[in-house]
């Protein structure tokens, strides 16, 4: 069977790390998260989460997909290449999401970037986990960085982007209801992969 | 008058850096140089010089592009805009000769690149100093960077680069011979701005 490439999305809090994480484990994926991933990655999210000056924010927009770039080049087209899963913590739609939907650059030219960044790698399967932005400022800790600072008109633009995109991308989407339990998010998380992937 | 935008060009060794200087503290303008220029875009400098692994083409292209998106927002733009010249040390067309031309990218991919970064904000005059490769490799110092360690034909495919695109686009770019005395180049760099934006 063909190596799968599974991406997790959604806002801040919604607990997409932790799934990201468990299914990696569960199915043996290499994971990985963006941005960040590699050395060079890491340096441009420390850039991006802690930039010495305000980034503008089509730099952004450009460390993002750079981050990227790297990302595919070095880890995730290798490992599929050899066969093993690769599971992410972000990818191409949460540059669509913060970037285009919630900050306003034109969603083609961000989408450009991406393309350009990965030469068109898509995941088998993102898995969007939802939640209301109230939800999600009520679960928010207590060390917010750069992204979790903005407001929440901005978080409801993302969330909004999220289920815009799951919808005209239906086939290699899912959305799962992140507003329940933990338990519960893993199980419908579970079912969805063994649906669409035939995973075990 | 309007204030203009001037950008140097040319391989390396070809003295553009120092003309550059020379023109900008002439017409008191505001120098700057890419990568760089910026906090954030001479932290990414760093990364594309010395980088912790090596960098793939794509992640190089859009880090030059995002170098330079924080440095027209930063500085460029808002220097032209208060009524001050700007003399840039390379810019949109550094990334189309080593990027594009010499090392394979796709010229029109890269130079998306850019118009995202700079909305699409182009130099009112661009001077190319034009030095065949052997010259530049014999007037090289010890301590080559990265991009200084590439190959012969590479710098010959970023000389071609830069003189077709100074050929394309004439009205807006300047070939200066840099195999002639510094003396003689200023004299003809000084001319030719004298000329073309009829700078004192």
């Amino acid at each position: 069977m063909k190596a799968k490439f599974i991406a997790f999305e959604g806002g801040d809090a919604s607990g997409k790390t932790t799934q990201a994480e468990r299914v990696a484990a569960k199915i043996n994926a290499v994971f990985t998260r963006e941005p960040g991933g590699t050395p060079v990655g890491e340096s441009l999210r420390s850039i991006l989460l802690n930039p010495i000056s305000p980034l503008a924010l089509r730099t952004e927009a450009l460390l993002m997909a750079a981050s990227r770039a790297q990302l595919v080049h070095e880890l995730i087209s290798p490992t599929l290449t050899k066969g093993q899963h690769v599971v992410t913590d972000r990818y191409i739609s949460s540059s669509l999401a913060y970037q285009g939907y919630a900050s306003g650059l034109p969603i083609d030219e961000v989408l450009y970037l991406s393309v350009f960044a990965t030469k068109e790698l898509t995941p088998d399967l993102t898995i969007l986990i939802d939640l209301p932005v109230e939800e999600s400022i009520k679960r928010r800790g207590k060390s917010p960085d750069r992204f979790e600072e903005e407001n929440i008109d901005f978080h409801k633009r993302v969330r909004d982007g999220y289920l815009e995109m799951a919808q005209i991308n239906s086939d290699e989407w899912v959305i799962i209801d992140g507003t329940k339990s933990q338990e519960n998010v893993a199980k419908d998380v579970d079912q969805a992969i063994h649906d669409r992937l035939q995973l075990p």
